[in-house]
C-alpha cells in the first residue's frame, strides 16, 4: 500500500512532467496542494469516476484553476475517463487538458475556472442549489439530495472583490455543506504577497459568519484530515486555512513565485524527484499507486445505494422521483411550448402597453408556475428589475418551493453565483440588475458563455429611457458590447409579445447563456398576424410592409425604438417614401438564420437602411454597410426626463425622416 | 445662531423638497446623513468654496452617490458657485444638479459616484496620492500636502466587491487620513438587509487592518464630532460605523425603504416639516441657517494660510514648489514632446522586433524619467504586463520617489483607485491586467471615460496569441468593447514604434482615459517613412501603397494582425493584386480626424476591402461594409501555442488572399 506521500507526490510528478512537456503551465499551485487533495480525494469525496453526472455527487471546484494539473492528475488517478495521453497533450490543441480547466471539454471537471474568485462564487451556487433542492425534494428517511461541495481557493482569489460577495452571502444563506480551502502559500505573481495582501484573512470569514479552522498544515496529511472532518461536521460555511508551500518538492524553487508559472526546467525537475523520492520516468506510475488512488469500485459502490435509495423513493414519491429527474435532465415540462404559445398568442391579441420590464414580470407569472426549476433573484433591484412574480419564495426563509434569491448589491457574486447553480442541475437561474451595471458583472456573463450555462441575465433599464438617473445609470455601449460576447443572445424586445417570445427563447436554449434587456418606460404594443409573431424567435422579422407597393427603405430598430421606427415609416408613408420596418429583438439570432431567411428580410438590393437604437452606432453597420445610415448616441447619456433625452440626442421619428431624405 | 439639527434639517428639507419638484430621486439617505454631514462639514472639512480646486483642500466623496441631493446641499449652503436655482432644476438637462453627482458637471463635486463602492475606491486612491505626494514634496516645516479624505458610503457600497479590494489594499497601504462613514441604516432597495446582508462589518474592516469605531449614533452630534476627531487621530484607515435612520423625520416613511428612492409626496414632506420644526417654503433657507453654514470667509483664510506657507515653501525650495504646480496643473514638462519623438525616431531607425508589452515597458523606460507624476502599478502580473520600469519604486517601501503600485488581485479596485489618484491631481496613473481581465474592471474604465480621468489603463495578452492559457484568458470581444466606450481611446499597435506613439498619445491626453493594449508575443518591426511615422498618432493610415500602381484593395489591420496584412499583401503583389495595407492603431481617434484624411486613407472608391483583426469580425464592419469582408474570431479560443491556434482559426495571409479572392 503506497503511503499518503507517495500517492500525492504521483500529483506532483504528473504537474511537474505536464508543464514540462507543454514548456508552459503552473506547477507550483499542484505541487503545493498535493497533499490536501489527496486527503480530500482519497478521505472524503463522494464521487464516481464512471459517472462523473451522478446527481448526488459531492462537487469539487478549482477556483485557483491555473493550477489545473491538480484536478487533471486527480481526475487521472482516481479513474475518470482521462488518460495519460491526455496529460502528455497538456494545453495542446484538441485535447481535454486545457490550460485552465473547461466543464464544456473534461470529464470530471464541475466549471471552467481561471478567472480568480469566480470558481468560489460557483460553489457557493452549487451550495445553494443543493441546499434548495434538498429542501425540495427529500423526505423522512429519503435524502436523495444529500453533499458537499468543496471548492480550493488561493490568494488571488481571495483578493478578487467577487470572494466578498460570494463569502458573505454564503454566510447570510448558511450554506453548510460549503467547505472552501484556501491555499495560504504566501506567493502571488508579484512575490510574497505581504506588500499588498495583508488581510486577516480567518477573522474576514468569521466577520461573514463562517466556521473558521486557522493554521492546519497542508502537508500533514493527519491534521488535514481532521480539519476536513470539523469542517463537515460544520452548520456553517467553513474555510480551512491551510498552510502550504508553493512547488512543494521542488529543492530551489519552492516557495518563491518562479515555480507559480513556468516550467520547474529539467535540471529542478530532476531535483524535485529526487527530493520527493519519486524515482519514476515522466508520466509512469507505478501499478501500487494508480491502486490507492483508484477510486472506480468505491464510486460505483456509492452510486449504486444512492440508486438503491433513489428506487425506493421513488416507490414511495413516485411524482417527485419523476420530477427530480426531470429537473435533473434539464428537459422542460412537456406542456411547456404549448402553454406558453397560447400565453403568446393572448397576448399578442390582447396587445398591453407596458414597459417590457413589466411585461418581463408578466412572463414570468405565465410561465413561472409550470418551471419550478426557475430561481431568480436581483442584486437589490427587486421591484426595478421586477424579477419577484406571485410564486416567488426567499431561499432564505426556506420552504419546499424556495426559488427566490435576494442577492444583494453583488452583481459580480450574482452572476457566477447563477452559473453555480444551473452547473449543479436542477435549476434554471435568472438574475437582474439594471443594464449599466451588467458591467460589474460582465466576466461572469462572458464564463456563462463560456461554461456554458443556461444562465439568464436580466437587465432593465435598458438606455437613456431609464432618465434622471443620468448617464453613470444610461447604457450605452452595453448592448454592443454584450451582443459580441460568443454565444450569449442579447434579447431587446419591443414589447409584451416580443419580451414574452425572448423569455421563451431563453427558457427553451438548453446550451448557453441569454441576456433579456428590458426598459423601465412604457413601450406601445405592436401588431402582428401570426407569421410574425412566430418569427420573432428568429431574432429579426418584417413588422411592416408597405401595403400596395414596394418599399424604398428598410428601417431597422430594437426595443422602444421600435416604435420610433415605426412612427417614422407613418410620416414617410404620408410623404411618398415606402418603409419596411424591421424589428430585431435578437440579432445573434437572426445572424443564425438561413441566408435566404435574412435575405428575405434585409435584400442586398435595397442598400438604404437605416438603423435605429439609443446605443452606440457603429454596431449596426453590419446591417446598413457604408452607405445607410445609423441613429443612436455615442456618448454618454444626461440626467433629465427620458422623453427630453430622446429629443436632446436626436432619436425621434423626425430624425429618421430627416436621415431618409439625406440618404437620397 | 441656528442649531446643528436646524443646519442639518435645511439639508433635509432641500433634499425633499428637490425631490418632489423633480418628481425623481433619492430623499432617504440625505435624510439620514444630513447630522453627520452637518458635523463633518462645519467641524472638519477643511475646504474653500471660493476655490473647488484649491490644491490642499480636504477631499470628500459621496460613494452611496444616489444621495446627491446631500452634497448639492452641502455645495449650496456652505457657499460653493451653485445656486438655488440649479437645486430647484434637480435632474432636469443641462442643470448642475444631475441625478447623480458628476465631477465635470459640478463645483465641489470631487468625483461622479453612483455606481455603487467606486465613490469609496475613488477615496482609496486620492488618500494614496496625497501620501504620496506629501513624501514627494514635503520638507521639514513644510507639510505643503496634507489633507484628510473623506467619504461616506452605504450599505450597497459595502456589498460591492469593490469595497473590498479597496478597504483591503487601503489598510496595507496604512492610509491613516482616510476616513469612510459608513451610513449603517439597516435598508437597502430589497428592503431591511438582514435578509441579503449580515456581515459583521466593523470585525471585516478590523481584518483590513482599519481602525473601527463603533456604534455612533448617527443623528447625535457630539457623538459624530467625537467619532471623527477619534478618527483624524488614527495613524490607520478609518471606518465610523454611524446608527443611522433612512428619512430621518418623514414620520410615516423614515427607516423603511419607501423613502430611499422616490418622491415622499406632498403629504408625507409636510408631515417631515413639522416633525422636524421646519416652517418655511420649499427651497427658502432662513438667512441665520445660511450663516450657520457659509464657508465662504473660513475657506479663504484656510487657503490664504496655506497660500503663505506655499510662499515661504517657494522661497526655501523654489524648483520643488515649480515642480508641484507644474504637476498639480497636469501640464507636461516642456522637454517631454520633443524628448518623445526623437525617441520614437530613433525606434524607427532601430527597429526593435519585440512583444509590444516590452515595447510598452521600453517606452515607460524612456518616458519615465522625465514623468515624476507616473505612477503605475498592475494586478499582480508586474512580470507579464512589464509595468515595471528601472525608476519604479514601491509605494509600500515609501520614499519621496515612490510611484508603483502592488494592486495585488484587484483589477476593479485598481481602476477605481487609478480614477482617484488622477482625480486628486498631481498623477498621470498607469494599471494593468491581462486585456481579458479588463472585464472586471470594466465600470471603472466607463467611469475614467465618463468622469473622466487621465487615466491610463494598460492590457497585455491582446488576443489568442497568449496561447495556452486558452480560452478563459483569451480575449475575442474585449477590443470591440473597450472601443465602444465613449472617450475611452483604445490602442492597439503593431509594433515598438506604434507603441511608443500610444503612450505619447495616452499621456499627452488630458481629457481623458486611453486604453493600451499590447501583444505577449514578438512583433515584427514595419517600415515607415517620417510622415507615417507622424501618421501614427492619427489613429490610422497608409503602411504600404504598391510602388508603380493603383490598388486593387485595401486591408487594415491592427496590433499582430497588421504584419498578416503585409505578408498577404506581398503574396497578393506576386500574383498581381496590388493591395493597400492600413494600420489602425486606434479606431477612434482616426474617425475623429477630418473627413478628407480619412478618405485619403480609406478611399470611397475603393470597397473591395478586409479587415484582420484577432477579435469579433462585426466591428470592422463599419470600414469594410457589407461588401468587404472580415478576418477574425467570432467564437471563444482555445488552448494551444499561438502559432497553432492562428492556424487554426485561420488568422493567415493565406487567408487573407483566399478572402481577396472570394471578393472579385
Amino acid at each position: 500500500m503506497s503511503s499518503r506521500k507517495e500517492l500525492a507526490n504521483a500529483i506532483r510528478a504528473l504537474a511537474m512532467d505536464a508543464v514540462e512537456a507543454a514548456k508552459s503551465g503552473h506547477p507550483g499551485m499542484p505541487m503545493g496542494m498535493a497533499d490536501i487533495a489527496e486527503v480530500l480525494w482519497n478521505n472524503f469525496l463522494a464521487h464516481n469516476p464512471g459517472n462523473p453526472k451522478w446527481a448526488n455527487r459531492d462537487r469539487f471546484v478549482l477556483s485557483n484553476g491555473h493550477g489545473s494539473m491538480l484536478i487533471y492528475a486527480l481526475l487521472h488517478l482516481s479513474g475518470y475517463a482521462l488518460p495519460m495521453a491526455e496529460l502528455k497533450n497538456f494545453r495542446q490543441l484538441h485535447s481535454k487538458t486545457a490550460g485552465h480547466p473547461e466543464a464544456s471539454e473534461t470529464p470530471g471537471v464541475e466549471t471552467t475556472t481561471g478567472p480568480l474568485g469566480q470558481g468560489l462564487a460557483n460553489a457557493v451556487g452549487m451550495a445553494l442549489a443543493e441546499k434548495v433542492l434538498a429542501a425540495r425534494f427529500n423526505r423522512d428517511g429519503f435524502n436523495v439530495v444529500d453533499h458537499r461541495t468543496f471548492v480550493f481557493l488561493g490568494d488571488g482569489c481571495l483578493m478578487e472583490g467577487i470572494s466578498h460577495e460570494a463569502a458573505s452571502l454564503a454566510g447570510t444563506l448558511g450554506l453548510g455543506k460549503l467547505v472552501a480551502i484556501w491555499d495560504d502559500n504566501g506567493i502571488s505573481i508579484d512575490g510574497e504577497v505581504e506588500g499588498w495582501f495583508t488581510d486577516d484573512t480567518p477573522k474576514r470569514f468569521e466577520a461573514y459568519g463562517w466556521n473558521v479552522i486557522r493554521g492546519v498544515d497542508g502537508h500533514d496529511p493527519a491534521a488535514i484530515k481532521t480539519a476536513i472532518e470539523q469542517a463537515t461536521a460544520s452548520v456553517k460555511p467553513t474555510l480551512i486555512c491551510a498552510k502550504t508551500v508553493i512547488g512543494f518538492g521542488a529543492p530551489n524553487k519552492q516557495g518563491k513565485e518562479s515555480c507559480h508559472g513556468a516550467p520547474l526546467g529539467k535540471d529542478e525537475v530532476a531535483a524535485a524527484r529526487a527530493q520527493l523520492g519519486w524515482n519514476h520516468a515522466p508520466f509512469e506510475i507505478p501499478d501500487d499507486i494508480y491502486a490507492g488512488w483508484n477510486a472506480k469500485a468505491k464510486g460505483t459502490e456509492r452510486e449504486s445505494a444512492w440508486n438503491t435509495l433513489f428506487a425506493r423513493y421513488r416507490a414511495a414519491h413516485p411524482e417527485l422521483a419523476a420530477e427530480f429527474e426531470r429537473r435533473q435532465s434539464g428537459k422542460l415540462p412537456e406542456n411547456f411550448s404549448t402553454a406558453v404559445d397560447a400565453w403568446i398568442a393572448k397576448l399578442q391579441v390582447e396587445g398591453p402597453a407596458v414597459a417590457s420590464r413589466k411585461a418581463s414580470q408578466m412572463a414570468l407569472d405565465a410561465y413561472g408556475p409550470l418551471l419550478p426549476e426557475l430561481i431568480g433573484g436581483s442584486a437589490d433591484l427587486a421591484g426595478s428589475n421586477l424579477t419577484i412574480w406571485k410564486g416567488s419564495k426567499d431561499v432564505v426563509k426556506g420552504g419546499e418551493t424556495a426559488n427566490y434569491v435576494h442577492y444583494g448589491v453583488r452583481e459580480f457574486g450574482m452572476g457566477a453565483i447563477a452559473n453555480g447553480l444551473a452547473l449543479h442541475g436542477g435549476f434554471i437561474p435568472y438574475d437582474a440588475t439594471f443594464l449599466v451595471f451588467s458591467d460589474y458583472a460582465r466576466n461572469a456573463v462572458r464564463m456563462s458563455a463560456l461554461i456554458p450555462t443556461r444562465a439568464i441575465h436580466v437587465y432593465t433599464h435598458d438606455s437613456i429611457g431609464l432618465g434622471e438617473d443620468g448617464p453613470t445609470h444610461q447604457p450605452v455601449e452595453h448592448l454592443a458590447s454584450l451582443r459580441y460576447i460568443p454565444n450569449n443572445p442579447v434579447w431587446r424586445p419591443c414589447d409584451a409579445v416580443e419580451s414574452a417570445v425572448a423569455w421563451k427563447c431563453a427558457i427553451e436554449r438548453n446550451d448557453g447563456p441569454s441576456c433579456l434587456v428590458f426598459s423601465r418606460q412604457t413601450l406601445v404594443h405592436q401588431s402582428r398576424d401570426d407569421e410574425q409573431v412566430q418569427q420573432i424567435s428568429r431574432g429579426g422579422y418584417v413588422l411592416s410592409d408597405p401595403a400596395n407597393t414596394k418599399f424604398d427603405v428598410i428601417l431597422i430598430a430594437t426595443g422602444s425604438e421600435v416604435e420610433v421606427a415605426m412612427q417614422a415609416m407613418r410620416i414617410l408613408a404620408d410623404k411618398g417614401v415606402a418603409a419596411r420596418v424591421v424589428s430585431m429583438p435578437c440579432t445573434q439570432v437572426f445572424d443564425a438564420q438561413p441566408i435566404e431567411y435574412r435575405e428575405g428580410v434585409l435584400p442586398d438590393w435595397c442598400r438604404k437602411r437605416i438603423a435605429i437604437e439609443a446605443g452606440v452606432t457603429d454596431f449596426w453597420r453590419k446591417y446598413v454597410g457604408l452607405d445607410g445610415d445609423v441613429i443612436g448616441l455615442d456618448r454618454f447619456g444626461a440626467s433629465a426626463p427620458a422623453e427630453r433625452l430622446y429629443v436632446h440626442f436626436g432619436i425621434t421619428a423626425e430624425a429618421v425622416v430627416d436621415r431618409v431624405k439625406a440618404l437620397a
